[in-house]
């Protein structure tokens, strides 16, 4: 049973996609990115859905200016986290 | 790039594997169950890590006796909307 997933993921990763050229992080690497693709999703209130059901209404309430602003600030602040304690 | 993923899912899904027999809930077919359990990840602090990282810490850390009690509340919580809001 693993039929539910977090549309908060797929909304920070387009987000992230989106943003990460413009972002202000020490590196630009892929581990980096993945890095701060976590530590976002870990600031931000999860919305799983089970996978069979509309996740329309989940998805759509993710669109909006505000949530898109509160995901962007997750993923700034999670960007200088990561510049300061970098993995490798 | 979908490289991360949320170690809570695991600690829920096992707990609820292991108490889904005994909780109190109006129906135990497996839609209510994974509404349970999307319902408990949404209300629990999700802990996303790196797959290629050790999340070993992680997973620890979601092992003791307070984190195992209150994945438990989440789910018992979870459980009785589900009783009370059935999604069939």
């Amino acid at each position: 049973m693993n039929a539910v997933h977090n549309v908060m993921e797929t909304a920070v990763r387009d987000l992230l996609d989106q943003q990460w050229e413009n972002l202000s992080i020490s590196c630009h690497c892929e581990m980096c990115k993945l890095d701060v693709y976590a530590l976002s999703l870990n600031r931000l209130k999860p919305r799983y859905v089970r996978d069979q059901s509309g996740s329309m209404y989940a998805k759509a309430s993710l669109m909006t200016t505000q949530a898109r602003a509160t995901i962007l600030t997750a993923i700034t602040e999670s960007a200088k986290v990561v510049s300061a304690y970098p993995h490798h």
